[in-house]
């Protein structure tokens, strides 16, 4: 986040950016990404459009931030003390009735990233950095545990790996990703392909 | 392939069939999957609809199989000798301009399968399944080399290994697959997943 990002937000309360947030996902599920306007946010939030450009820069940016708003809490906080525990509870944050919720929002945002670069560009600026960010430290305890050698291959495609549990479940299977399936997943694909201990 | 299906399509030489194959994805490429009309095909192809019903029942399924026409040849047909020598082969059968042009239809495809489930139907029943059947036939020689143990937990997640390779690259980070990613892919994550050699 950016300074002058912070002190743009910084002039509503969090209850209020909250409550924002919430219409944004709100219509994101009812009409999708291409069919969100601003105009439907102001009149849903009861806020001007001018004051929403101000806060936000733009569509692609509200919609990134809201969709981070969701996010339970930082990847970076989670230390159990082993690889397995860290990425466990990864995908334990949320129950799965919530990543079933959050996942149908992100597939249909990985969708309207397809056509809209100015989301991908946002999307991955805001969302997917900052996240591998955080993964790489939960990576790099790994190795200075010596669960995961330094020069492991594998360290560069945890991200290829987490989305193809994710993505094909739900596309291939039609199958909303679940705790269950994840873990296991992480046991038989993730683990093993670091050359982390599996158990 | 039903005996129906056959009897249907025996009706049109191999050379229309490609040719209404490649006009199908002329359009797939120009309009996208959801403004893809039967009339369009019918104007371009200078048939009748009655007839593209006839042969293929319908939209998804004329689209799945002009997809499908694109595929280089059967997986099952590769057999080099060692599980990373058939994998290279897999990613290896299209060149990169024309790989690229691929996933763009398949990405393309993919959204499109987020809204329709009669198209995701039948991508998964006449693309997928079949991929699969093959795949795992691939496995099962690797199985009996002696390459992978027969109770590795990673056999059942091959398909999500890949797909993730496939899209990560492609959405995240804004590049599409390559051979040269593709091949590195598999030997840092697909291959140690399977605990097979990697060299």
């Amino acid at each position: 986040m950016t300074d002058v990002a912070t002190a743009r937000r910084s002039r509503i309360t969090p209850e209020r950016e909250a409550e924002l947030y919430g219409a944004v996902l709100d219509l994101l599920r009812e009409v999708g990404y291409d069919a969100l306007t601003m105009d439907a946010v102001a009149a849903r939030t009861r806020s001007s459009k001018a004051t929403l450009y101000r806060q936000w820069g733009g569509k692609p940016e509200l919609v990134v931030r809201a969709m981070r708003h969701t996010k339970p809490g930082a990847v970076g906080e989670i230390d159990t003390g082993s690889l397995r525990g860290d990425l466990h509870a990864l995908v334990s944050r949320e129950d799965d009735c919530v990543m079933e919720q959050n996942s149908a929002l992100m597939r249909g945002l990985a969708m309207a990233m397809h056509t809209n670069p100015d989301l991908r560009q946002v999307f991955r600026e805001q969302l997917i950095e900052p996240e591998m960010a955080e993964f790489g430290r939960v990576l790099q305890r790994a190795v200075d545990r010596g669960e995961v050698r330094p020069d492991c291959p594998a360290l560069d495609f945890v991200v290829h790996m987490m989305v193809g549990g994710f993505a094909t479940r739900a596309l291939i299977e039609d199958q909303p990703p679940t705790r269950a399936f994840l873990t296991s997943y992480i046991d038989a694909v993730v683990l093993p392909a670091l050359g982390a201990p599996t158990h």
